[in-house]
């Protein structure tokens, strides 16, 4: 885990959040729709199978708090979680809160090329949401992401 | 869980391959990609968090030793998972075997109108390498799915 590296496009397109004991938290630079991914901090690692039965379990749990905790705040209609990582084959996974009318439903939003940004307030205002939803669900989640 | 029922709508794009524990394994009906679906036989569930903590651990359990299986068998370039339902909400997920010269690589391949059907032959025959992979692995698979 020591030589784990965050890939430079999840940096790019990302704002940090937090991280879980396995997991950093990023939100996803697309204000169309609450968007997060989880990223375990594991080096070399690509497939959910690949991650040791221990680390699958702490994902499915930390998947789940994350995604109830966007779900109530966001009032969605549906999440939607997928590991894709045809382009970033650093393994993510990716939780999109879907409304029925946002513009993509009811396809996937991935693949599409119109994104649009976060005005600086706006970001800040929803990671500052995201860290008080899941400070309030488990001592095990931390708004301090140190170096990455 | 007794009153499970699948949704017409996956009995009609999927032959059913076997059970886990937990889930039904269907495949789907488009042959241009090694495509599964898990659908975990527990009635009104839309969302992975809304599963009991166990099941969600099983979940992970069930979809890494199928998506490893897959993996192999098809020898693919890159597995995409994800649980979407903004068209059939009952919890289903999608494990699809990905290749950099597949048509749809490297976009996700839902929300495409173009499917390509399987042969009888060879629907049955990705079938039962399915079902072989799968018992060789587990004794917890089974190929007989009832009366679904």
């Amino acid at each position: 885990m020591c030589d784990f590296v965050l890939h430079p496009r999840l940096v790019r397109d990302t704002s940090a959040v937090g991280r879980f004991p396995l997991s950093y938290l990023l939100l996803m630079e697309d204000a169309n729709y609450p968007w997060c991914i989880l990223v375990p901090a594991r080096a070399g690692i690509q497939e959910i199978f690949q991650l040791e039965a221990e680390d699958q379990k702490q994902l499915i749990w930390e998947s789940s708090l994350l995604g109830e905790a966007m779900m109530r705040l966001f009032q969605g209609d549906k999440l939607n979680i997928a590991a894709l990582g045809n382009v970033v084959s650093q393994l993510h996974l990716h939780h999109v809160v879907r409304y029925r009318q946002d513009e993509a439903w009811p396809d996937p939003i991935w693949g599409r090329a119109v994104s649009a940004c976060y005005q600086e307030e706006e970001r800040l205002h929803r990671i500052s949401q995201l860290q008080s939803a899941l400070l309030d669900r488990t001592s095990t989640f931390s708004s301090d992401v140190g170096g990455i």
